[in-house]
């Protein structure tokens, strides 16, 4: 399984990715799900991927093989001479589609799905951040103003608290912050997904990477979060008034 | 969908379920999904279902049948009857298997799904009270001291703050107060589930229902919590220190 977050914000993108992968549970291995692609002054790109690990390694690399080919001097589209994010996140679709097209048939023989998605952001210059969330079928949607944030893999866990605290407005630091909470949820509530974290923030405008930090499960601030949000929550939980519905044995309803 | 938990404490058994039932989204009713069998002084037993609703109502059929033909003197194994939980889960286990052997080949024609998760618990004179989650396959699991609660349905969005703040010696007001709370974030996070809740408490050794109400969603303490918890928790996340990470470009990253 696989956790992974992006948040668009006014101020910029966080993205958030585990790095656990498993096929069953006496299989489990890391391996980077973030992927980047930046060309200081123009334009800077995020893909975080959940399903299949072999469907969205081939995905990442038909999308490096084409930026190869792209710098030899080839006429082929690829994420660096993109024009706009739209037509990036349409070339990642395209690639969910080629490699559909090689092992799908072949994966159904041994009963497997095949399955990928993908979290793509970034900026290009001349338009605002955009983040996408590229399906299987390599169609995609875009994060919007009333839904900023955009989640893949093992979700349901983490959704809750950024319901609650992510708007458009609020600022990178926080937004940081709401996604090692959701993260933290996670964890706890699921083995098959695991520290080291990836964490990127990219700052609007700023066409270069902001910060990109590896953090191990031991990291200073992501252990602040794991004990402290569990105080806070207790305190949080303690200071709602307990109900006082008296016994009165069984009401006639319905 | 649906969302039930059942909590087994020291000092009793915390039941909750919702009543919404939906085909797809344009198709949404209320059920009840708890069902309440008490013989004061012996008994108590309550059953909270989820799954395909014709299944479980010709569960709950299949287990009035047998009592009513019980009362009528006939020597049939019922609820009422059954010498302790164990043999009354295995009851309610059997009616499952009951149901699937007439209407299981008749669904798959259809393409329908044959399902039924059950929680079932209680306590019968001369034993504890026991808290039971029935499969659609007709077995079962019991709920334990390490991990006191069983949920069905649409668990994931609600587990997180049971497993913070439930253990085996919580009181039962508290334990209502975070199943209610975890029914809260259930609501919030998932359109198919929701009120009028049904709630019950039982007190362990009483032999006879605590309370059983039934809560609309405009209830004072259901209200609340609706609206209290929100603010709690924005505090709680306010209260955890920003992260400080500085800008400083991309990391090689392994």
């Amino acid at each position: 399984m696989t956790y992974c977050v992006g948040i668009r914000l006014e101020r910029g993108i966080i993205f958030l990715s585990d790095t656990r992968t498993n096929a069953g549970v006496d299989h489990v291995n890391r391996y980077r799900k973030m992927m980047v692609w930046e060309t200081p002054g123009d334009r800077v790109m995020v893909m975080l991927v959940s399903g299949n690990l072999a469907v969205t390694q081939a995905v990442v690399n038909s999308l490096q093989e084409a930026i190869k080919l792209g710098k030899q001097g080839g006429k082929v589209k690829n994420l660096l001479n993109a024009p706009n994010m739209f037509a990036a996140a349409s070339l990642v679709g395209d690639a969910v589609r080629q490699v559909y097209d090689r092992d799908a048939e072949a994966l159904k023989k041994h009963n497997l799905e095949f399955t990928a998605s993908i979290i793509f952001g970034g900026q290009i210059r001349g338009e605002e951040p955009r983040l996408f969330n590229v399906y299987t079928a390599g169609n995609f949607i875009e994060a919007s103003l009333g839904t900023p944030y955009l989640q893949i893999g093992e979700s349901k866990y983490g959704k809750p608290i950024l319901d609650r605290m992510i708007t458009y407005q609020t600022p990178l630091e926080e937004a940081v912050k709401c996604a090692l909470v959701s993260m933290d949820s996670t964890i706890r509530s699921n083995l098959s997904v695991g520290a080291p974290l990836d964490l990127l923030s990219y700052t609007t405008d700023s066409f270069k990477i902001g910060y990109q930090v590896r953090l191990d499960k031991d990291d200073a601030y992501l252990s602040m979060i794991h004990s402290r949000w569990g105080e806070q929550l207790r305190k949080a939980f303690e200071e709602l008034p307990n109900p006082n519905w008296q016994d009165s044995g069984s009401q006639n309803i319905e």
